[in-house]
């Protein structure tokens, strides 16, 4: 008898290889979509490695270009076979400057990678899913979702439009069995790109684990239908969250 | 070797039944404390018989006298052991009633219940959970926590000061490595009391099965402390939620 | 003619003999109630000799005996004629403590200054203002009513809690005409309690003015009934905000 | 001595044109920008007449263009002179449709109308209000800037966008004496177009006065620097809202 069948969008080191190698452990195939196979390939032989017995399939798309995307999703259905979970993990531009000095290019691309991307992978699924009422569309977020930023505007503006989707997506399609969540995560994640960041500073303590987000996700996974959570915040013990 | 101890305040038909079978089946003894062992009996007595291999014993408080309930949960630990979950499983008064026709007896009381009890229960439990550096404080709350009602203000009064006490604690103790959590139910539950209360509008696809709901905090419950949620909102797959 | 009449209830120094002079250099005559005369005479001096056109009366009560507040209300509607705004304007304790330190009478004690003094107050004005179909009632609050707080958890309580009864109130009545508001102060006030709090961190450019504060009620007082605000934020330019 | 200029970007019959009576009848000059002069000729002939003692002219720009938008707003700046109020009341498109029925291009479109667009018009008038530590830039959105919609996402997607970048902009410049402000309309306009919409429904009651809407904007534009509100929310007392 097959596996279910995820696909993250947005794979690589970090949350996006400890969802990878999370869902191939609970009994998943993966079909793992990122720009490109070289930022990724080291990412998944990992979690081939680790996962023998699911099927582990790399793609490439470019989420600024949703009807690639689309058409890549259409394919991994036909190759691979109907889709139970979607997981939207890509993160847009997290340089930082001040409001008056986003380009109007910036502007365009981090609504592409955060709102369009995400619309164009739901909307590959979803039909298919209506189809069987079942199926589950996961989109990785953060608290700048919630809130503008003196810092970071891009992040925010894309992160709010990310949310403004999946609420959308979810009270149309919850009633037809698909469960839309929006995690949230509060905090920066424990990654060798993030260690780098701080440098002297760097106290995994402070930052959540990706291998615990992604058991966070797969408990989210299993949350039964008369009883969803459709935002998710996720934080480490040591978060003093303000809102 | 002992199982971990789980008090459930607020126990009976509804949710604490089925919060108090879901733990239980999952290896824990059970502390119910209700306000009297009229109301809960019956439904402890289907637990027990459920659970043969879990010790599940029945306690009386009101919660609305705080030190009474504090000291029988002294009790519970003197008796039973070191408890690793609260489950603050109160609901006040849900009357309808138009804000002006509030009594200072109903404004007062329904504190008691969503507050000063929530608040008591903690007290008596997190000095022992930080000395400990673990253990989880879970209170059901609901929809009404995050919007005033012009029919129901008493519910809504209660459940934002409810609301506030477990942020409140989750922004102190969550650093000791205590799990807190506000639990927003945002439907109404298929028990036997809304079964009757609908009447001939009885629809069980509306509502939030218990057991279901019951399933979605033992899965927070499971949450590791880097990737914690301190508010879970959750509602069946029905539910066309507005905020 | 007769003048419009406004109720201050927690009268003193600070923001509220700052609303009393506003109100009444706007036209109104004034009832400020405060615990005791002691506290408040001074402000009131300042107040009357500043506004010689209007009356303005003093009265004693204690917010958080209700009916007492009930009977003074109804008192200075008999004495003075009929209420146009009522503006809640009691601070409970601000206290600094950690959340397992705070006593059951405290926990009371907050709820009845910030929610049921509220309430006895609205229950004494609404009434009549319903049957006219117009007046206002104006509560202050904080951001602590939208954010628990590790530090100062007494205050968040009996804020959230106060914004329940605002929103619940509004969501009956704002029908009849009444127009009921929650004002968020996002920020410390420019007082000589805070002056002397902050000592030689004292910097006015970050606090509130007072006198500005009780210019933004006063420009909310003139919002027409068909462009209502119901909560209100308010912060200095200074502020660097959160949510 | 000059008088104060606004810029009404989004001009036309209902709020644009009640915005501009109301800061004409207040002493301001206006420039109006819409996207063709044939769509706002006759409101603004309506709005000339009523203000004889005011420039009012109309400039043409088509907001999803943000260059040539930036342009139009220097030019405006050049020939009239320094701009003390910008107000961006354009509404994206408002066409009902499900979630999975949203184009790219309509994706696209709505986020260059709500997001890119107000960003140009920011970014034209704010190095000069920042240059002289003052000056207002205002908003129109929506009750859709806090929640998802299964029948209307699009407008939902813009307008969260809209707001991030208010609040962005705000917590960024704030500080430098620049009033940013969010309006939520959280109602129905009574405009001629809603009137038809509505049909025999038709109850101006139950609408929110343009007129009444642009007193309101007027009242926060006085706000006095140390007590402004950046997110102000507008509704007719006959609106029974939920968040």
């Amino acid at each position: 008898m097959s596996k279910p069948l995820c696909i993250i969008v947005g794979f690589g080191e970090g949350l996006g290889r400890a969802l990878a190698a999370k869902f191939a452990s609970c009994g998943f195939d993966l079909a793992l979509i990122s720009r490109s196979k070289k930022n990724s390939a080291a990412a998944a032989d990992a979690v081939v490695t680790a996962t023998v017995a699911s099927r582990v399939r790399l793609f490439c798309a470019d989420v600024t270009r949703p009807e690639t995307l689309e058409s890549t999703i259409a394919t991994i259905a036909q190759e691979m076979g109907e889709i139970d979970l979607l997981i939207y993990n890509v993160r847009g531009n997290f340089t930082a400057c001040e409001p008056l000095d986003m380009s109007y290019d910036a502007l365009e691309n981090v609504y592409r990678e955060e709102v369009v991307g995400a619309f164009a992978a739901a909307k590959a699924v979803l039909p298919g899913m209506i189809t069987r009422s079942r199926g589950s569309v996961f989109f990785s977020s953060a608290t700048a979702a919630f809130r503008g930023s003196s810092t970071h505007p891009l992040y925010a503006i894309g992160k709010f439009g990310l949310r403004a989707l999946s609420q959308s997506l979810s009270k149309a399609y919850a009633k037809h069995g698909i469960h839309i969540v929006h995690f949230r995560l509060d905090c920066d994640l424990d990654t060798p790109i993030m260690h780098e960041l701080y440098g002297q500073d760097y106290d995994p303590g402070k930052l959540a684990n990706p291998d615990d987000v992604a058991e966070s996700y797969w408990l989210t996974y299993q949350q039964p239908r008369s009883a969803w959570s459709n935002e998710v915040e996720l934080r480490p013990y040591t978060e003093g969250w303000t809102c």
